[in-house]
């Protein structure tokens, strides 16, 4: 799929199969950077990116997709095909319709082509690293972290993913700890070991095991990729139901031990690596397809992690979108009246509902 | 209006009423910032910016309101109230209705409460001054600086509004210079200073007659007062056509000499001030609202300004909205096909026509 820098402007205007990391080294040709970064970003595409509204690892800082699409080119219902937004940065001519689009998962419209801001280049990152005792005491750390900065990525993975990812390639993680932390910053300068000095400080002050601190930007990538690897480390160790679950920063930590009493009570074994920063979780509940008794545990399971961010104030989905796995569910999140909003905006875009049936609602 | 400040999850929830100014205040005895800035800050409200998606003078960096929004409260057309979002950083369930809201102008509801994400106080600035022989060079040193980094703001002004603003309060200003160009960089530690030494070079390389930095923040505050005074400083020369018109960034150049052309072929002053690194230029058309000739004169002149922009792949408002003044240049703009997009979706919202009528559509 095309791809075309304009490194004047700082803008990639390209065909939505275009994967996340080809745009990301077309804009590095230029010294330009596209932020935004799921952990899928070699894989993924940019239309999938544009259709979910995703974030990833840097959206902490950096925020996700929709903050970076200037204009988008769009085939609607009936067919017409009309340009939205464009190459400018700043445009609030009409109702924002490009920001409508970002996130409404194909029901809509179809994307065609995508305007997509790019940002010089960051310096290199420090790295933290911190492991802890117990759920609650990371959580705590990532909420005392946020009140005071913004860090670049701030992510989290349980113990459960710590094990899969030592079996799958020896890293010497600690298998006892409960939680691994990891942290950037890119600020420029001294500043990065300043602020990834705090954050370890922050952790040890939470109840941390082990922090340590790197500017070595190659040992801290070894620790990213770790992070990047959690999905296809678990992946070997039966089927998945990924989750997305976000809430309030301040209830993190609520949410992170209602997550472990769901493991027990539902007897299922759930991985976790969490944008921790965002608020936004990723349990994923593993089960055995051929076994009938878990699989009906597995998606009690789902049910209530999703309740459970619900409970919190949160969201069933905070970057991949409702799809078809939960849109039972967003009833429950929106009420009545916001839903039956949805369905008055799909209707006037989509009368007919051929757009993605079974998508969202 | 009341502003409620949760300073652990960075959240400021306010009513409409709430002047943006005060909210900066609440913000600040918790040590955090809301960076949404227009220059009319301190009078303007924070429901005008939401109902107009405002930027302001450090947008070119920090963004603008809808990127501080993360839950709206909104009465609609029927009467009933919904929630749209809330205090999660991300939260992709559902049609994106909070980011449809803002920016809608009350065409689509009515706002009654605003949580507003607010960040870290950022470093104190180092500010550049330079002055330009030429629009065109202060515009090629807008592109440059555009090019190379992301200052966290850079303004321009032109002759009659340095004259205007020395008139009203003797500054020093050149008053020879055709443009004033005014950059700060807030990044920690001494790459402000680096920045704004990178960003003098630059102007010196586009063809300034003079450039100085200072890492001062209270010499610099003086200039940055300059800018945000410039409203008031022409205010008192006649009755004023204010405009918002933007265009990608590599065409600014090209917009601020059609913007001198069109004053000199409409025989009518054009004092301008610009979110240069946005692109967004606010010419203001002055003229004696009692002279009939002048009149005709001066709403040519703001309908040739609309049109340069368009012709710039620009657009006719880059923060302050369609409103009234220019709904019947937004045809032209969106195109048909995309005016009855808004369309739709504004019956959907409002079968009758009864919120804000005259405002955009």
């Amino acid at each position: 799929a095309a791809i075309e820098v304009d490194p004047v402007c700082g803008i990639a205007t390209v065909e939505p199969g275009a994967l996340n990391v080809d745009v990301k080294t077309a804009a590095a040709a230029h010294g330009l950077w596209y932020p935004q970064d799921p952990a899928s970003f070699r894989m993924s595409s940019i239309g999938g990116n544009v259709a979910t509204n995703a974030g990833g690892l840097c959206c902490v800082k950096y925020g996700v997709t929709v903050d970076y699409v200037l204009g988008l080119e769009v085939v609607l219902a009936d067919g017409t095909l009309v340009k939205l937004g464009g190459r400018t940065f700043k445009d609030v001519a009409g109702l924002p319709l490009v920001k409508l689009f970002v996130g409404s998962e194909g029901t809509l419209g179809v994307v065609t082509r995508v305007h997509l801001r790019l940002v010089p280049m960051p310096p290199p990152a420090s790295t933290m690293v911190a492991t802890f005792p117990t759920l609650r005491s990371a959580g705590d750390a990532v909420v005392a972290i946020m009140g005071r900065m913004r860090p670049s990525m701030l992510e989290m993975m349980n113990q459960v993913i710590i094990n899969a990812v030592e079996d799958h390639q020896a890293m010497g993680l600690d298998r006892d700890a409960a939680v691994l932390l990891l942290g950037q910053s890119d600020s420029p300068g001294d500043v990065r070991s300043q602020e990834v000095a705090l954050m370890t400080e922050l952790c040890l002050a939470a109840g941390a095991k082990e922090a340590f601190a790197t500017d070595d930007p190659q040992e801290g990538e070894q620790f990213v990729e770790v992070r990047r690897t959690a999905g296809s480390a678990i992946a070997a160790r039966g089927s998945l139901l990924p989750e997305d679950i976000a809430v309030p920063i301040d209830r993190l930590p609520e949410l992170l031990e209602n997550i472990a009493r769901i493991a027990v009570e539902h007897k299922v074994e759930i991985p976790l690596a969490a944008h921790a920063g965002d608020g936004n979780a990723h349990p994923a509940v593993i089960y055995d397809a051929s076994d009938p008794v878990m699989c009906a545990n597995a998606y009690a399971a789902f049910d209530a992690l999703l309740r459970a961010a619900i409970a919190c104030g949160g969201t069933i989905t905070g970057e991949h979108g409702v799809g078809r796995m939960k849109r039972h569910m967003l009833p429950e999140q929106l009420g009545p009246d916001v839903l039956a909003l949805n369905l008055r905006i799909k209707a006037a875009f989509d009368p007919a509902g051929t757009l993605n049936p079974g998508v969202m609602f």
